[in-house]
């Protein structure tokens, strides 16, 4: 082991204020911590987050910062305390990228609970860039055999539909629903395919339809058909909404069967009316997680490379990175941008 | 085993419109089915959801009707059917008296969840009156060492609060909040105690601190302090509310540690304001139950008995029902009615 190529300056494309295109930008990293790798940016996903981030859609935005939260790439540095990792292993970096590694989370094994987790782009800078440093608990090594131009989404948006799947202990012999399928349900289906589930994909855009069942599901309707959720009342063990829209919540609940559980994973805009008579009777939950933790994140990669489950990418080359970002805003996106770094 | 006492028809004290006092009432129950029991009446519950079917407050009251469901008896008839049950032993019914006994509901143990369950007053007369029949399933045995005059209310509040225990892996190690110090709430304390948990006491009326620490409580907080709420903040693993009142969700979500699960088997009036960003990252849900399958019942009779756990009761007699219900009304019944049969 042995580190190398120190760089004074992290250059990387920032957005500069809500919603304008993102620019060329340098800053300085400082001295690398005990605990982090730093890693030389091949690839990186882009994500939903990254657009709410650069519109401040969430009020979390200070700019400038650098997007990016999908990283793969190489260890190109470690500090003296890294644990398991050396110069030269190929890992991913999702949407978290340490933290406190002491507090009843953290020891636990739930990292991404723990109160003090930093976000990977939050108040800080992302994988847009050459270079990107992480806590070593947060840089997953990428197992053999999984193609590295495709896994950076495997960090976010797989890491965010495969944790309930663990979490809350969905069974093979479930049937699971799948609320919109873009780059995290697109995902979501090809998991609980693999997984043994019957698999129920809902869709605003009937044009996907062929795709949906290509990707895994065995059931397709529109997610805004109220006869065609009537018509499967009381039949789904586990309802995962990978979408960011307001729907008909009540009639999504009616989908489930008794002991039932409403997860959310997409941030949907509005308030959720739940009422305890919608829950009650039939002993129904409503629930919502983030991105998984280390372990689950490992046990996904291990899964994903069993399964060969990737992500449909189109790959654009770093330079480009407005366009992708406006395909990706154009809704075209099939189903996820990858942003390679040597172009 | 011998059959004995028929009776053609069953008299008690029946609504006959909303919120009017209770008038003494007979019926001719028709003849005994093949798999129902038929109880004679010593003890029944008075509980708030009489009170709610008394007062149409649900839109579900067919007039006249018998309330009460909370019911300990001997039986004296069996039909053919019957499996597992005989003349003369002591049963306690509760909110439910029948279910199809074959859907995947019933089947897989969890009959309260069967699509044509049957309330015991829903639809039908209840238990004050002299004479109940109820599905064999329904009837459960009271154990050796439970005092049947104080009974009764284990098979409606008991069950209720039980249940979720069970059904959502309620750990001895876990704080446990119950919100409501009423007919559920106090025999949800006595449980919690003797479950192991941390229990902390939420009510709205502060002169309850004491009994709810002589209950099971080690904490007791105001329900509407927030600076209280605030104060636990990120620290309980489940809350239960068993309040019928609408409170600051979003503040009772922020006292549930990362995991945690705001579970409601009262049942508020509002619709509960639920936005992801309250659930998701801490992996929160909200969640609500009915009362536990003939199962999970027959579970909590044998922990009951085990911790000489009993509802604390006031008793009248039947012949003063309305006097009865009027101080369940008044807020002052400390914390179950129950009505002697025989008075």
């Amino acid at each position: 082991m042995s580190n190398s190529t120190e760089l004074t300056t992290f250059t990387g494309w920032a957005a500069t204020s809500a919603g304008a295109p993102l620019e060329r930008y340098s800053y300085d990293p400082g001295p690398l911590g005990a605990e982090e790798v730093e890693v030389a940016v091949e690839y990186c996903g882009v994500c939903h987050s990254d657009q709410s981030m650069i519109d401040n859609e969430w009020g979390l935005s200070h700019y400038p910062f650098i997007p990016g939260h999908e990283v793969v790439g190489s260890i190109v540095r470690v500090g003296a305390q890294v644990r398991g990792l050396e110069v030269g292993q190929r890992v991913g970096i999702g949407w978290y990228k340490g933290s406190c590694m002491h507090c009843s989370s953290c020891i636990e094994g739930s990292h991404q609970l723990c109160s003090t987790v930093q976000p990977t782009i939050v108040g800080s800078n992302g994988g847009f860039a050459d270079r990107l440093r992480s806590h070593w608990a947060w840089a997953l090594a990428i197992p053999d055999g999984l193609d590295p131009a495709m896994a950076g989404p495997l960090f976010c948006a797989g890491s965010t539909v495969f944790n309930p799947l663990v979490e809350f202990d969905v069974k093979p012999t479930d049937r699971v629903g799948v609320v919109g399928i873009g780059g995290l349900g697109h995902l979501a289906l090809r998991f609980l395919n693999a997984w043994g589930c019957e698999v129920t994909a809902f869709t605003s855009s009937l044009n996907k339809q062929d795709e949906a069942r290509r990707l895994g599901a065995h059931n397709v309707l529109a997610s805004t058909d109220s006869n065609a959720l009537k018509s499967i009342a009381g039949t789904l063990d586990f309802l995962l909404v990978t979408a960011n829209a307001d729907l008909d919540w009540p009639a999504m609940l009616g989908t489930l069967r008794g002991k039932g559980r409403l997860h959310f994973v997409g941030v949907v805009p509005g308030a959720i009316p739940v009422h305890v008579f919608n829950l009650l009777p039939q002993q129904k939950s409503v629930s919502a997680s983030p991105v998984g933790s280390p372990s689950n994140t490992a046990t996904m990669l291990e899964f994903c490379a069993r399964h060969q489950i990737l992500p449909q990418v189109e790959h654009f080359p770093m330079s480009r990175i407005n366009d992708a970002i406006d395909h990706l805003r154009s809704g075209k996106a099939r189903y996820r941008v990858v942003l390679d770094a040597s172009k």
